[in-house]
């Protein structure tokens, strides 16, 4: 194997074991078992564990982002929807080692391990962006985007923790979120009612959007 | 001074530093300046920054989660509204401290630390369920207080990053935010469906819910 090809694998390796348990708990020797090598060439090609962690989110993170890129086609709801459940399939094939990161702790809080969760996090927030299409953001709107995204994170954590909620469900409860959210958001600010008008015109009739507004109506009575 | 009364000064003259500027630029020096003692003498009470850090964090961790206790009188709605004012309060009071808190980095990212951000999280959880007035807590309505929970923190760091939304305004937001969350919730499920009943129920016809309601009304004309 030539250098690049096997620190690939090696990163490969490092991110299915870092995705498996909590990374404090991976060791060197682990790695070099399951990547079928010793231990002095895993630290020829990377000085320490946290270095080859960093690469192993690196690939993460360009992963995940990746998963955000949607078709700006059709109705908003079903693009998140689909966004949604791209991320929930992210967070259950790396669970223990999303949940490690993102609750923070002594081998995952680095400033580079910080970086790249505010990088994720930020091409979340553009894509966001780009399907509502819009030029000026508004304070508003940013708070709503951004904050929801945050909700997202936390209800992946608190789902990964018992998984006592079925993830479809939380796939849509989420995209209900946004919707809610931006109701309240639209409830107080003019340019913040116009894009939920525009957002909730696009929805089909019996979709998910209208099926949550029927069922909050039946509530009432 | 004694010994305690000292731990107690420097403590107090570590958290106003570390409130004012990023924790990982406050230095030894400059506390000891600040508490009129040299730096040896604050190594004699602190064996370093860390533990000086954690020391002021708990004491800013208790104060926070004093200040979630709430008379149980009254629309719940209103409730809400006054701890979300005091939590405000707390924000600003801290604000970078609790912003290079909540974003991680070095300084501040040890287990400790994480272990303290949870027990205010804990203790917010714990507040919000003896007002809802529920013993037996069902999967949806852990979901609904822990992420409203997130979703109150992130907008609180989002205003310190420009403060370009009013305080008063978000203060009021969240507590809309928290009633659209849980209308999600309930439409979905029977038992949160109850508990939204409940707590609507209680609501003042001219309180902010009502407000809010009429706003939402208003937009679908």
């Amino acid at each position: 194997m030539g250098v690049d090809e096997r620190r690939q694998q090696l990163i490969g390796v490092a991110l299915d074991l870092f995705s498996r348990r909590s990374p404090d708990e991976v060791s060197i020797d682990e790695i070099a078992v399951a990547a079928g090598i010793s231990r002095p060439l895993v630290y020829h090609y990377f000085p320490g564990k946290l270095s080859l962690y960093e690469a192993a989110l690196t690939r993460a993170s360009e992963d995940l982002a990746d998963r955000f890129a949607e078709p700006h086609e059709g109705p908003l709801g079903a693009r998140l929807l689909r966004v949604m459940r791209r991320f929930f399939d992210f967070v259950e094939e790396h669970g223990p080692g999303f949940s490690a990161l993102m609750r923070g702790g002594p081998a995952v809080g680095s400033s580079a391990t910080n970086a790249l969760i505010q990088s994720v996090r930020q091409a979340a927030y553009e894509q966001m962006l780009s399907h509502l299409d819009v030029t000026d953001v508004s304070p508003r709107l940013e708070l709503l985007v951004r904050s929801w995204i945050s909700l997202a994170e936390s209800t992946a954590l608190i789902w990964l923790d018992g998984r006592r909620i079925p993830r479809r469900e939380l796939e849509i409860q989420l995209v209900h979120d946004f919707a809610a959210l931006a109701a309240v958001s639209a409830a107080y600010d003019q340019e913040m009612a116009g894009l939920l008008k525009k957002m909730v015109k696009d929805e089909p009739a019996d979709g998910h959007l209208a099926d949550l507004v029927g069922r909050l109506i039946s509530l009432g009575s």
